[in-house]
């Protein structure tokens, strides 16, 4: 594929502009094109395709553990999309429609799954029918469409979500399908750990919550102009979709019950999260775990040692590779600085620099995409490597760590609210009302998030309401993506 | 989820009744479920899944050694899928349409993909400028679509190809595309071998090649019943999408060329392959290579030493397991005849019986899914599976093998041919003309499938045409699904 050179690019808008740097850097960097003929969709690069193998594998793993992985069809007939009346009713805007095979009108017209729920649950009913069936934990990772008319952005608002992974699991009782609302929770929390993405989390307004369930509980990040980015949800759907959809199962006691149920999903916005948190101003930064090349090899052959040169810098790959580093060696006819600029660009955590007088000296220099370097003799290679690795990703982590902490304010009155969400977000103490978050929301462009947050970063912020000053709980408010 | 015991199943049908066995395994197996209420759409269960994923990551390993995987959208513009006139001839009455967004009716229609030309190569367009960037070979692995009117068939033939690998490979000269299309054949002949699926391998009649190609390479093989199923097409594409879609590039001299390509597919139809090859009237048998289980423990735990026995399973599942063997025990209260029926109808390679009497002995008790009955000594177990596994996979090879050279014949007259077909596959001599080809499929209800047939199974038939008389060369014959 034909890239432009650093020269002929000019330099990337800074990350303070993070609309335009976010919208640059996804394609200098060979994470998405914007370019394809329709709308909101968008194509992924094979780079971006690696670091998004590597961030599903990561959930996989993580997820196989208790879940098994399925696959439900994309199409589903109005007739099922129906039943459920809430979620229809949340859905309708949305929802492309097949309506034509060849030159053929459909009996039945097809929707494109704006989620699954009405795909999975008519065979969950036919799956079910014992105590002894639950729980049942599937999952699957699909394409999924929505119509939107607002303003699309990669990763972040598509009508095609290319990769949403969605979690349904069936369970006896109300308390167990709770219980694994708090399981789930704990899982993206997981994930999102080893992604070094820190999150928010908290119980969604229940206007706010998912359509058809009893409540919601979000994950939310503070991207670098301080908005929040939604990047998991959890449900708890209670019975009823288990009631449309006639999921039972005989108990203990030979009695037929309705069963509880949960969902919770993550799509590509997991991938935004990882692109905006850690990227800067010459591009992409990627935590080690996900990575599509964690070390790329420079070897700086200028001179008359390249033979020489070429021979360690292949000695040090094989080194690496064989301990399981995704490593690559730059043997490129372009000079060393183009390719510092092409791999930084790419956000590889460490680069090595062999040359000449490396070589005298028997080590490598080693520079990390932070801007540490080191020189590592070349008899401690990967000892060297794995140290620096691990520094470099606990260096990463406090970055996004320092900076979500320095967008979360506490917020007693509406003259701080709005002063604190115009740079991030903030927890005000509120009542409860809508007509108060309509309040806010009005005041301030900004909404009320959630409840209960739990966040090592939001500090507990209960008293009078910023509207009314009845007696208040802790609310996360922020401008949302 | 809940499945039925053997008792209450009854047996399945033989495998001689081929369509009747087949689409009975492929839920009694948990790989698909066919009650999904739309025609032509399955839903893959997480066992089925599970087979996928191995299968697919065979096949990734192998194409990622000079591909790159990246992701296009499903939806086609009309106005994108209409520019090459061949291709939106063969696919127009195969096409699922996108018609409405919510309640608004879209300006231009979208097509659900048949297949990703039309989507890919206006992105090609504008990623190649210079020969430097050449060969160009990206894969995708996505859900594609046709209208079929015929009988669906899980796996087989589908509205909702949930598994379509296509590569696209993009050259500076149509030999350079012509030699891609030899190493496409090549990685298909590595996959299938991995599968221990025998294939043959011919050049389509032209009537019968990819819309908009210059010629087509297929992959068949041979199924239970005699039939041929393509399980893989290698299409040389010329410049005939470059020209349409203005795929250019610089070549060295300075001059602007049209670009020359080439694409290659298999579907999930790899599984329903694997799955009619080796399976036999007692469920799946599968491969190691892909197999979700390798090896499953089952204690034999009557009488008192159940804590012995137990103890011993877990010692065995951890020796396994360390040394990346896919291992399951089996500890559930149903008594271990029901267990053998349970993981037999699943395919798995090979069963280890642990019971008092093996303690006493020091040893295992092990059983291939093909029968195959053996004692390892307790200490030598990890070499002991080792070798029976492999003595496996060779047995599976040879008897697919076998399987298909009994179904192949060569055939000099038109009644050899009719026999031939009603039971396999025949190489016959065949002019090359249409009339001819028409001819002998209406007098056996079987197509001239190709020429130029690779294969260690298929000898050489050249001779007067089984038709007209005239110089005829070899013709692979079949009745195909």
């Amino acid at each position: 594929m034909h890239f432009l050179a650093e020269e002929e690019q000019g330099p990337l808008p800074p990350k303070e502009d993070f609309s335009a740097w976010y919208n640059e850097l996804l394609w200098r960097a060979e994470i998405m094109d914007v370019r394809y003929p329709v709308k909101g969709l968008y194509v992924w690069y094979p780079h971006g395709f690696a670091l998004r193998r590597n961030v599903y594998s990561l959930m996989r793993a993580i997820l196989d553990r208790d879940h098994q992985e399925a696959l439900f069809p994309l199409l589903i007939p109005e007739t099922e999309l129906a039943k459920e009346s809430a979620h229809i009713k949340g859905f309708e805007e949305e929802v492309y429609w097949v309506t034509h095979g060849g030159t053929t009108p459909l009996d039945v017209r097809l929707a494109l799954r704006p989620t699954s729920e009405c795909a999975i649950y008519p065979m969950y009913a036919l799956w079910i029918r014992s105590h002894a069936d639950l729980p049942l934990k599937l999952y699957q990772v699909v394409n999924t469409f929505r119509y939107e008319t607002k303003h699309t952005r990669p990763l972040i608002r598509l009508r095609e979500i290319t990769s949403f992974k969605e979690a349904h699991t069936v369970h006896a009782s109300w308390e167990e399908a709770s219980s694994q609302v708090e399981a789930a929770i704990a899982l993206y929390r997981e994930f999102y750990g080893n992604l070094a993405v820190p999150v928010l989390i908290s119980r969604r307004p229940d206007w706010d919550k998912f359509p058809g369930a009893d409540y919601t509980i979000a994950v939310d990040t503070v991207m670098p102009d301080g908005r929040t980015l939604q990047i998991g949800t959890v449900h708890h759907l209670g019975d009823h979709f288990s009631r449309t959809f006639q999921i039972m199962f005989e108990d203990e006691a030979g009695e037929q019950k309705y069963a509880h149920q949960t969902c919770y999903g993550i799509s590509e916005r997991c991938i935004a999260a990882v692109v905006s948190m850690h990227g800067d101003d010459r591009g992409l930064v990627l935590p080690p775990a996900v990575a599509p090349v964690q070390v790329v090899i420079v070897p700086i052959t200028i001179g008359k040692r390249k033979e020489e040169v070429t021979a360690a810098a292949a000695q040090a790959e094989g080194t690496l590779a064989s301990a399981g580093f995704r490593v690559r060696t730059d043997t490129r006819e372009i000079r060393p600085g183009a390719k510092y600029y092409y791999w930084e660009m790419r956000g590889v955590p460490v680069r090595l620099e062999i040359g000449p007088r490396d070589l005298d000296a028997r080590q490598v220099t080693a520079v990390t995409r932070l801007g540490n370097r080191v020189q590592i003799p070349g008899h401690a290679l990967l000892d060297g490597v794995r140290d620096l690795m691990a520094s470099f990703a606990d260096a990463l982590r406090e970055r996004a760590e320092m900076h979500v902490r320095g967008r979360v304010r506490v917020s007693r009155t509406m003259a701080e609210v709005r002063e604190a969400v115009s740079t991030g977000v903030t927890l005000a103490p509120w009542c409860g009302d809508r007509k108060c978050a309509d309040a806010i929301e009005e005041a301030t462009r900004a909404s009320v998030l959630g409840t209960e947050v739990r966040s090592e970063y939001c500090p507990e912020a209960s008293g009078p309401c910023v509207i009314c000053g009845k007696d208040g709980q802790t609310a996360l408010i922020g401008r949302s993506y």
